[in-house]
């Protein structure tokens, strides 16, 4: 925002994944470049595009907004040395330092194909942005480490809940404070189907608008299941508490076996059925936990409606602060990584 | 949140106002001693409080949470020079750097009694942080040129809205984004008496039971005419574009000329009065003003009740992200005070 009178830095920047959110990443930052130099005094340097087995690399010397509009079978080409770990590392040795964006799709069992990657590129010195859960969820704790050893950075909002601010809300405005709870409405397919089904509709066909409409994928699986959620506030909680929380810490209860019943009778009683991701310290330990609940108004996440999400922090001394909206769509997460890729080369 | 793990850092504190604010803000600094310790490698180290005419040297050798229960006049001994700005360069030429906390009530058409202080703190190459939003309205533009002139930050959340996290949510959580409109219900008192009115309670009457609760003051005129609005969305437009407004550009209309017709009226068709504070940016300028307005259910922040605070941010690639809540309180707004002291001292 305020106008940047420092030196230039150039920041490079590496990219794996090419779907979506990738594609419109690089629009971004193309589209932005004047707006993060006045302001942020950086200079994005395209050094490399990842996708499959395949690279792109991006040139410097025109305007790549329109190549942007083609089919990205055009603009990539095979890999150099018939493996991406070994191209990677060749960029990686191109320079000293930079940001490696990972918009892949991973495992969030294994971390694939991430994992690896990143713990080359922070090896390297280079911080990481992603809007990839996969690696988080496999081993926040290890990744932290190799950063902090490098003194580099891992910017996770692209992961947490993309343009909805949860982490660094946590890191920044509530800096000095206890955080008691954490509850998140972090899945936007979820909290759709749950508001057409207590209007009345049955679970297969609001899930087969939300289809129609773009907001849930083919496979609905990992949002209706709970999953989503889980692998977004266990994130969360890893990263504002510097913990090392896994999957097996978790109850996960989805929206699929709620009955159209159950959303009636809450309705009538003026309540609504969510799905929330909960962290909350107890006396007998933390709980981290997903599953439906029906809320009543006075909840700080009752109004959060469409597929929209929202989170809420209970604290010690600021009392209870909650944050709803963000666009869900591949611009919000491209807006989150650009987000953390000025945060952070702004502060190191 | 995440445990620190370098060096130990030495903050020196100077303090001047010790109404309730500043009162709770050294309370609030010793219980957490540990907490900030341990989280953010920070020691505070008292210097002096000042109040009026007097100043207290806050012992380093023992507990002073129990002299905080005190009646403050056993603790503060006169000045040493006789007056107040001698007295605090004195202090100033003690450590070379510090934060200076401003905890005073302030005049904000001449920034008396901080506006002189502060000047000479930042010209030492000390920080200011503050609750006092005088020195802000009288000349942000000035105060954020002397503290880039030596390098030293100005923390003023504990002015903007205090719990409810404004400038540093823009700053951080925002990075990146073109914020076109600001919207904020920012005076507690004043969405606590358009509540009550919609209830059917007239002005007068909701504004006595306001000041029974004390949620508004004995004079409430700052609050219910919209100045206390203005001064918030004039700091944080300021903060946030990095620009000069001050009051004369701003249209500022309170509460106070609301009838009870027009709240019933409102009620009747679902709509909900709330004093806003908006800036937005239109083809024929940027605009900012007071002043209430009906809010339809789909507003973001027609959920604002009690005398909760709410901030809404409409942003060119995130969509709108909006805030609520944040304790109205001393230990609200000494919370956000020591927020803006550990951001400050994490970041230089």
């Amino acid at each position: 925002m305020i106008r940047y009178n420092g030196l230039m830095r150039e920041v490079n920047l590496l990219v794996i994944g090419f779907g979506n959110v990738g594609r419109e990443f690089v629009r971004l930052v193309e589209k932005k470049r004047d707006h993060i130099k006045q302001n942020y005094g950086l200079k994005p340097v395209w050094l490399t595009v990842f996708r499959r087995q395949m690279r792109w690399n991006i040139p410097h010397d025109k305007d790549i907004l329109p190549l942007l509009k083609r089919d990205s079978s055009s603009l990539f080409y095979p890999l150099q040395t018939g493996n991406i770990k070994d191209d990677l590392k060749l960029c990686l040795q191109t320079a000293s330092s930079g940001v490696l964006v990972d918009c892949s799709v991973s495992d969030p069992q294994t971390g694939k194909p991430g994992y690896e990657i990143w713990k080359s590129a922070l090896e390297a010195g280079w911080h990481v942005v992603t809007a990839s859960k996969g690696p988080l969820v496999h081993d926040f704790k290890g990744l932290k480490e190799a950063s902090q050893k490098k003194g580099c950075q891992l910017g996770i909002s692209g992961a947490a809940a993309a343009a909805l601010p949860t982490v660094d809300l946590a890191r920044f405005a509530l800096a000095g404070t206890e955080i008691r709870r954490i509850e998140g409405i972090l899945n936007g397919t979820s909290n759709y189907i749950l508001i057409r089904m207590s209007e009345g509709q049955p679970y297969v066909e609001a899930l087969e608008e939300a289809q129609a409409k773009k907001i849930a994928e083919p496979d609905p699986s990992m949002d209706v299941k709970g999953w989503d959620t889980a692998f977004k506030i266990l994130i969360i909680a890893n990263a504002v508490f510097g913990a090392a929380y896994n999957l097996e810490d978790m109850t996960v209860t989805g929206i699929d076996t709620l009955t159209l019943k159950e959303l009636e009778e809450a309705s009538k009683k003026g309540l609504r059925f969510k799905l929330l991701g909960r962290y909350e310290k107890m006396n007998e330990g933390e709980v981290l936990e997903v599953a439906p609940k029906a809320l009543d108004p006075s909840h700080p996440l009752y109004p959060v409606t469409g597929s929209e999400k929202g989170i809420s922090f209970e604290t010690d001394t600021m009392g209870t602060i909650t944050v709803i909206g963000g666009r869900s769509s591949p611009m919000g997460a491209a807006a989150a990584l650009l987000k953390d890729l000025i945060n952070i080369c702004s502060s190191t």
